[in-house]
């Protein structure tokens, strides 16, 4: 199975993982509230790092938590783990087995932290030192560059944000995740035309805020693995701090702006670097962002904005894909990548 | 002033703020004992939020709290800031200005949480607007590149986490900063010729782990400001899950690695770096590390781990200008930036 394969698999993963985990999710959520937590306190790495990101805002702004993301190394080479008595730990990964990410669910629950992993594997390491486990059901993945899993981690965490009374409106919006994917791979065509025309692109930088600051991680992720770009993601806050000095006429820059309450904020910057001539690709469902692009992809119209980036990362998976193809580079065989990677 | 002459300031900013603050220093972490604070909540941006994420190691570390970075706009843009009453909520800005940094503060002060500002400048909305203010006491900063408020933060942090009675060793290792950071700028010839060495360079990566991955994240920033280089920062571990697919025979690769408990796992990454023929600067006080590099700054000899975050930096900063100059930019003047940017 190829990495274009699986990221055309997605709608039908997430079926699957919404008609087989919802009631799962809702026990776990309902947990989570019996128990009183604090905040959040999650361990990932790579693509499911991004996941977690977006969970530090999914969980934020809908369950009213605070969220941290964790430091692995005060837990495995310092010795000295924080007190989390108080927090649900997390772990999320495809596998289950980066030792780094199960010392951290291990040490909070021998703190008598409540514990969940988030994993494709429930018969792994993380699976084993949880208390709850949600299995994100995306069958195995095959291809070193993650996609299906990474959409399945966020709807995941999507599902344990609807679990209560207050999440019905929010589960009929989730179930309109796969038809909502479909329409996104249906431009296909459309990207790999974009995607051909940075073909010489060695840098470049990924904006996106709230909800979609995960959107450029994870895009920037994607294209430092199948394309060799060096891709640097950044909220259109932070990159307004010092980055956007990088900007010059025809720097690179690549942005995902479905509408959201943060769309104001992230098409003023646009503007401004559209005025310092960056060459700009935007993804975007809003027409006054899409006439701000040098080109751009269309994403579907009546997209949930809390649910964009699940459904927003699909085109800039498939503008990897074809980026890669275009340089000469075979997506399914990245350079020093293995499928399983442990750190400690 | 100049950004040269603010690197060179450091020292004395250092020894200033070490004999003035240290009271307020111990008042202030007494305060946050007393209260039982759960975990920390930080809200910040560009250098300052890369001293954020020293103080999630090191108040993790060495307070034993968990440590979230904020997500500004839940409070800015969304309207559905998280719940944060048991934390401590600081704010750490330069010019105390930026408005989404004061909204998350004022938030928590109106959540009843317990609050800290650490500024430069203590009649600026953010001091107004915190209980408690750290003052970082680096007197005017004209460069639009921090470097010495920086440094002042990172300090500041330090001494918040040596405030109780088990401090007292720790104090006694911050008291040698100064010398520190003298012994750190004496070596600025080498750095200048190091840094002529990556004149053509437009983009790489920079690793960093533990207490110094804040270095990796402020090195690539003042990169990206003074010399626009596309320069991204790593853990050792985040980067092999994924962007070690950008390293092929001479990229770029910058490392900052003293001789920590993380030291062990970032020699083994430069080795297989060092192997894959990336063409690898280091800076460390551990001869194996300097060994595996191309090239090679040395550290003080006797730094502790804790505080090398501080002294370590000041060879990037140096670095930065001279690979400005040697670019034939002026790094007093950063492309699109101003000295206070206001975000929300």
């Amino acid at each position: 199975m190829s990495f274009a394969a699986e990221i055309r698999e997605q709608p039908e993963v997430l079926a699957r993982l919404l008609a087989s985990q919802g009631e799962a999710a809702r026990r776990i959520a309902a947990e989570i509230e019996r128990r009183d937590v604090r905040s959040i306190y999650i361990a990932a790495r790579g693509s499911s790092d991004n996941a977690a990101l977006y969970g530090k805002y999914l969980w934020g702004a809908m369950v009213g938590l605070p969220v941290a993301l964790a430091t692995p190394s005060l837990f495995t080479l310092y010795g000295t783990p924080p007190r989390l008595g108080d927090t649900l730990v997390v772990g999320i990964s495809q596998s289950g087995q980066s030792p780094d990410i199960v010392s951290v669910v291990e040490e909070g629950r021998d703190q008598g932290a409540l514990t969940l992993a988030i994993t494709n594997d429930t018969g792994s390491p993380l699976a084993e030192s949880a208390d709850l486990v949600l299995d994100t059901m995306a069958g195995p993945e095959k291809a070193i560059a993650a996609s299906k899993t990474y959409t399945a981690q966020l709807t995941a965490i999507a599902m344990l944000c609807s679990g209560s009374e207050a999440g019905r409106e929010r589960r009929g919006e989730l179930a309109r995740l796969p038809d909502l994917m479909h329409a996104a791979l249906a431009v296909e065509g459309e990207i790999g035309a974009a995607a051909n025309r940075f073909r010489a692109m060695d840098r470049c930088v990924v904006l996106g805020r709230g909800f979609n600051y995960s959107t450029a991680y994870e895009w920037s992720l994607k294209l430092k693995e199948t394309t060799y770009v060096v891709a640097e993601p950044y909220s259109s806050a932070d990159f307004q701090h010092g980055p956007v000095a990088l900007v010059a006429d025809g720097f690179p820059v690549l942005a995902v702006a479905p509408r959201d309450r943060v769309l104001d904020d992230v098409r003023a910057l646009l503007a401004r670097l559209s005025d310092l001539e960056a060459d700009l690709f935007v993804m975007s469902n809003d027409h006054r962002v899409l006439d701000l692009g040098a080109s751009r992809v269309r994403l579907p119209d009546d997209l949930p904005a809390w649910l964009s980036p699940v459904v927003a990362v699909v085109p800039a998976q498939l503008f990897c894909y074809h980026l890669a193809r275009a340089k000469g580079h075979d997506p399914d065989s990245p350079r020093q990548l293995r499928k399983v990677t442990r750190t400690w």
